[in-house]
């Protein structure tokens, strides 16, 4: 039975639309929203809606759906509609009126949303560990190889000697960059939503911050309506955030792609990460990085879709939110993916020192001997076009 | 065992993250592979490759196949990587050389292309179905209310008057030239992609028009390259009418929000078709329309990704197109939905014929009344000039 | 002087932020705004709104503009707001009554879209010629070079053996469908909008089949609210034509930016396409192809503005509208642009034999050696494992 | 003459179309580039490269262009193709010997960077400042009519009764969390690009802790490929926080143009903003919301070019960066006009308190109702099942 249900019936064909694939998606939820709704409950407690007894209750109530959940034993069906459906209808089956009254003072809107930033933290901060323990693998490499020289190359051509220490360092530098970007998102989102209704405050006075206190967000974000505007925004710079990431390991994997091809050969990609082909039997072919390059613009696509999903649209809570959130989890699923298996590439890698060298043909230096001319008196644009007699 | 799978063992979180969902996703083509590989196979046995028995008993195996794939009985696992690998190894399996034959003359590459284009072309079909029995439940709406005359906006302020059926009438219209734009990716998608191998041709000589005939495509993809090229070139064709389409529910479903609030109420949509909420007693929401609005920009994203995800790639067959696929069949789904849920809708939403006469007030009509003028024979800028002076 | 200007006075920050830039980008409109209005004002003598001499002196004075704006005389002025503005202004000021008359039977909103019809027609030929010719070079360089052999790519990495002849024609064949799908850009456009009014229809009855006839539509687009809603929808089917043709110029580039490196070489780029560098005195670089492979990005990203904006909207006109002329025009200069200058650049590379051979290693032959195994009787699995043994 | 021009003759239709729009977009950085330059000349003074007379000269003939660039006496020509060659030219032209030094220890690849991080700083600050403005003028407008109220809506439906306080204060959050964004941008782009090079460093020992210090940049951003790397990605996050400031003004801009329509008449626009129509006298349309609504897209749109733009590319300067340059600096002046122009509307539109209490029909009540029950003990659900009867 949906919460909001009343004598009238929904079309079916439309109940199945408007919960598309809601129930599916709200099973990582379920944690975070049984972890609000007990904060919830001891407020609601705390404030005199909710008798002792019936906070514990509650609580013991939440914590149990908690336990069955992890153990896959708290699944949402498709007439449960979603997670806050789900739970509220086990508490009440379960404890009666307390059940009923745990949704006082508070709307699935703002529900939602408490539980959606709860789950958010805990995956940028994967995110963050993911970033950092990349940077161990690149940091270890360039112990490793760092002191090699090879070509670097602007548009695709080679332009000066560089070395794998700049190349890799490069990453690492980058990486520690977005984990600022991280780091806004997480200042954004880390605004308690609860209280605010179902976007225009509640008909009770409530304890904000009790509840933001007990859940660990650093404040309360007070106005109702920018809480429910606030929906797909912090979103998209979240998505914004991952794309970042997304981008340094799609050009990590397009230097490693070309780089690796042996017509260069200053990288091979061992064996064991390699994949083949049905057809011709002698391909070793780099898929996993082919694929992480790919996803850069998975990620971008879900960004896109956020932000045009919520553009043209008026203040307040429009359905068209629940579409936000399939993007969002996507996006971290694969950014997560992708930063664990760039992981272990970096690890496996290997640096071929005599192609490198090789690669280094005279024309690499033609800046360094015009920079001789310089140090000899000649001025800079004389000495680039006496060099450039050559070529 | 994977198709390419030699001695060297790949690693375990490199083979996960490479087959990725496609296991999932390929389910859907297991009947499209199978019946491409039967004409493939009667193809082999023209050409003399194998024996009469051969191509019987592979064909028998993949009709097999296609029953208990019908009986969701032939599902791809994990480790069965993808359709192709899960229904050679069945043959193989079951039939020994024959099945050990079947891969003959063809790789996954092209492989892959035939079925996918076997299925956005039964998709495609659907799609177009859906479209001409929305129109048809459009002019059954159109025979009820089509004379009812209501105010025409622009800028979101009233306008001239309008009608009924011009509004009905003008998606029905558009969904006409949707249908033209879905037919340039029929036209698009119906060549044979079968006997190009990985892109480069084959080291055999096949019947290429034999195949192409057997499986009713229209003709021969003759380059190879092209072929592989055409990967992701062509899915966002599909995809760009797919939006065209979804462009029209959108628009359809902006109006209904709009018009069907109480303030206009010149639609109602009953009880049946609304959802309610968590907290408001009151509230019966269009939720079924915000979720189709929202969808469109899904639909978007779909193609901008596709385009994304093709972009700054050499020639020939990349793993990044694998990303292609789920979008598509993504788009299809999502498209399908909202085309059939538009058509319920449709059926259902009446029109308030007293609150569309009550949206008629005077200004409505300021430009009819210009045209008075004009007609006594004031030129029309003097006209307009008079009658804007009220206003 | 605004055709809607009334007496209250629009705020002066307003007024330019309101006109834009279109003062600008309706310069290039102008000659088939003229074209359209002179069509307009033949009608509306047929129908009798004008009399002869009023007609006769509409249709020679926007002759007169046409002759002036092709020697660039004919400057619309910030004030003038925009082209339609421009024009009505130009022949009340010399014609008085009859100028005042020319807006009868129409509003801007039908008549922009019928003057932006007429340029996108143009435009849409130039780029099928345009492809046309490209076609012409290709097939040329084909003749020149075609039997050279080379290896293909998969992944990046060496394949099986291809030709110069299979690459160009690959361009060639997708070039060709490129055609269709503006094929059918140009029938949904070619649907005349005129007499649609400000898309509810017109107080007073026209001739539409004259109009039509005279401009050379094909049809007229008889729902005024579909020919509203439209806008946008089209230019969104334009811009994905196009986007097709920068895909493959997308890919041209990035194959020859690949082989031209040195370290294939099987392209050579001759010096007088290539440009240098401010610092290193050697360098030769191909920033023609990394132009024309970043513009498609652009191109993309006009696509999505458009339909993005035309998202969430209610029907009918809405001036968001506007900004949906730029992209276009941009899109279509881009889109030339790249297609005259890929021209260019395939007359003038050139093929290095030498190094097309040396590319062909022994493991490029792989496949075939499987296959001389299978025309022996060996089924392909078999071959394939026996001749991957050796990699 | 261009800085890297050698003897063989560049094809005139390659150079034109690779300078582009170059020129002309590049006439904003002219004052930049300078600043730059002479940052960089005292630091080549210092580090013995140039003689105290030389660095003098260099110093006074860029102080000189800046004075005439402010005039607009320093024009770039086609033929100068960007600002780097055109002050060189300059300086060479002027002085000598000195000018050709000018380039000493520098790219135009890290000088293009350094000029565009300055030009972003002082457009960011720009970009805060009016955010700023906009919020004093929210505030103001809260102390006029803060108290009124008026009803909220979920799923454009009457949901509970709000206030203009909480409406305009929601803008008012979402403007300073904007900043917070707009933050690490800034953050991200004040590291110093000079003394990289091309992207691979230096021949030759430079001081640029120096440089960074001169103009201000908190840091120097030391890896010289990062440096490369960095630009696009950069840019993306600027265009991400700028569209987060649209998304707000775009909101605004649909709440405005909804509620100002007749039909609710909560809001009054002004007609000194309201724009007419060309065939209706009546009309006043809300133009200005309008295109600040659509121009979200726009810069969206930005956004995902850049992104799409540096995807798929190797490390190191690849000349489709070159093609990020414009959809910033369009970036910019659209949203500074937006801000501006909204930072108007909002002091011009007028709360009708009439009309917003009219609009709090009794249903916007019903929820208090239902906690009226829950207030005299009736567990919520009950509560809200006994109140939703009457709906």
């Amino acid at each position: 039975m949906k919460l909001w249900e009343k004598k009238s019936k929904l079309n079916r064909q439309i109940e199945e639309f408007t919960v598309g694939n809601d129930y599916l998606l709200d099973q990582r939820l379920v944690k975070y929203d049984c972890k609000a709704s007990i904060a919830h409950a001891k407020m609601l407690h705390k404030i005199g809606i909710l008798k002792k007894e019936e906070a514990r209750k509650l609580v013991s109530g939440l914590e149990e759906i908690i336990g069955l959940d992890s153990r896959g034993k708290f699944r949402i069906k498709k007439e449960g509609e979603d997670c806050h459906t789900a739970i509220e209808n086990y508490l009440t089956k379960k404890y009666g009126d307390a059940g009923k009254k745990i949704h006082t003072a508070r709307s699935r809107n703002d529900q939602v949303l408490a539980a959606l930033r709860l789950y958010y933290k805990d995956e940028l901060k994967d995110c963050k560990e993911l970033v950092n323990e990349l940077n161990v693998s690149i940091k270890d490499k360039l112990k490793e190889y760092g002191a090699v020289k090879l070509p670097g190359y602007t548009h695709t051509r080679k332009a000066m000697p560089s070395l794998i220490k700049q190349w890799l360092d490069s990453f690492a530098k980058s990486m520690k960059d977005n984990l600022k970007i991280l780091d806004v998102s997480m200042k954004l989102i880390d605004q308690c939503p609860l209280g605010t209704g179902a976007g225009y405050g509640l008909p009770i006075k409530v304890d904000r911050e009790y509840t933001a206190k007990e859940l660990g967000f650093k404040k309360v974000q007070k106005n109702p309506i920018y809480v429910q505007n606030s929906r797909g925004k912090f979103e998209s710079t979240i998505l914004h955030g991952l794309s970042q990431i997304m981008l340094d390991l799609n050009k990590i994997s397009t230097d490693l792609i070309l780089f690796s091809m042996p017509e260069f050969g200053y990288f091979e990609l061992p064996k064991e990460i390699c994949t083949g082909s049905s057809i011709m039997p002698h391909k070793q072919n780099p898929d996993v990085l082919e694929l992480v390059r790919g996803s850069y613009h998975e990620i971008n696509s879900y960004e896109s879709r956020v932000k045009d999903i919520i553009g043209n649209l008026i203040s307040g809570y429009n359905r068209d939110l629940q579409l936000t959130k399939e993007p969002v989890m996507k996006g971290f699923d694969k950014t997560k993916q992708c930063l664990s298996i760039m992981n272990l590439v970096i690890q496996k890698i290997k640096v071929n020192k005599g192609k490198c060298k090789d690669g280094l043909t005279e024309e690499v230096f033609a800046t360094e001997k015009a920079y001789e001319l310089v140090k000899k008196g000649m001025p800079f644009r004389e000495a680039y076009k006496k060099v450039s007699e050559k070529y």
